[in-house]
Order: C-alpha cells, then sequence, then structure tokens
C-alpha cells in the first residue's frame, strides 16, 4: 500500500484484527483533526458516530459531507485525505479488503 | 448459500447493498425473537447496540454471549441461529465476503 493510514496517521486509525481476507481499522478523531493523505484499498466504512467531514482527493478535489450513525458505504481503491469540521467526534470502522 | 438468512428471516436481515466482493446485511431484532438455522459465508460482524445472546450451531451446541456497541469480529463460513436473550434491541452489521 502506498502510503498506509495505520503509518500516516497512526494516532487515529488503530488495526484491530487482520487476516488474510480483511484488515479492520478503527478511525476516532476530533473536530478539527486533519488526516494525510493516505491511501486504502477497496473497503466497507460503517460509521459508529454522527460526525461532518471535508474529504478531499490526490487530485485536490473536496467536498463536504454530513454522516449520521450506522451509515454503511462501500469504497473503490482511493487515496483521500479528510478533515472534522464538525462539532463532534468522529468513530469509524473500516473493512478493507484484500 | 444453502440458507440465504434474507430468505429464512428476512424480517430481521435486509440486504443494505451487494457487489462482486461483498454482500452487506443489516440485522435487527427484539427480545425473544429467534432466527432459523441459517448460513453465512466468511463475514466481519459489528455491533451496533448492546445486546445478550445465544448462538446454536447446526450441531446443536449453544453458547451464551453478551456484546456491547462497536464489537468487531471476524467468522469463518458457517450455519447458525441465534436467539435474543436479553432485555434489548440486537442491531448489528455483517459484512460478508465473496
Amino acid at each position: 500500500m502506498k502510503h498506509d493510514p495505520t503509518i500516516t496517521d497512526g494516532d487515529k486509525y488503530k488495526t484491530l484484527f487482520e487476516n488474510d481476507r480483511v484488515r479492520v481499522l478503527e478511525y476516532r478523531d476530533k473536530p478539527g483533526d486533519k488526516t494525510s493523505l493516505h491511501s486504502h484499498p477497496d473497503f466497507v466504512l460503517i460509521t459508529m458516530s454522527e460526525f461532518k467531514r471535508r474529504l478531499s482527493g490526490a487530485d485536490g478535489t473536496s467536498r463536504e459531507r454530513e454522516f449520521k450513525v450506522g451509515e454503511v458505504a462501500f469504497g473503490k481503491a482511493q487515496d483521500h485525505m479528510g478533515e472534522n469540521i464538525g462539532k463532534t467526534d468522529t468513530h469509524v470502522i473500516f473493512v478493507e479488503l484484500k
């Protein structure tokens, strides 16, 4: 992986477990926190908190999005960075697929 | 799949989405609810509520277990059935791997 988030943002990403099929990461941050540009393979994201986020791609494009608890989304492999632009802590589970 | 839970227990299992890599199911029940014997391929389970459960295998063995919010576990392909033996609703996300 080019920019492993557990290395670029090891204070926010924690590996819950890993085997030959998946790596499961827990991500937590606080309002104002930002991540560095990092990579994910195909993944499923599950939101464990409500939060507001600016998501930026490697190409400089960005978008803002609000999430509720219990949202589930599939993401294709991508490089991105994020910023907590809301007033609540972020808590997310990433199921990265191998 | 032998016993698809969206068929055996379609009132409790809902397909959130499916593609060539995963099928993501949301499971919800209430105290006293039981599922029929059903099958899952390898999966990652994420708990969205606190609950207590009796889990029984196809061979008749069973065990009781309490879960907290935000627990994440990997399960190998298996047949099982479950019963909510606590006092709280169950809310779980299953990421089934293909």
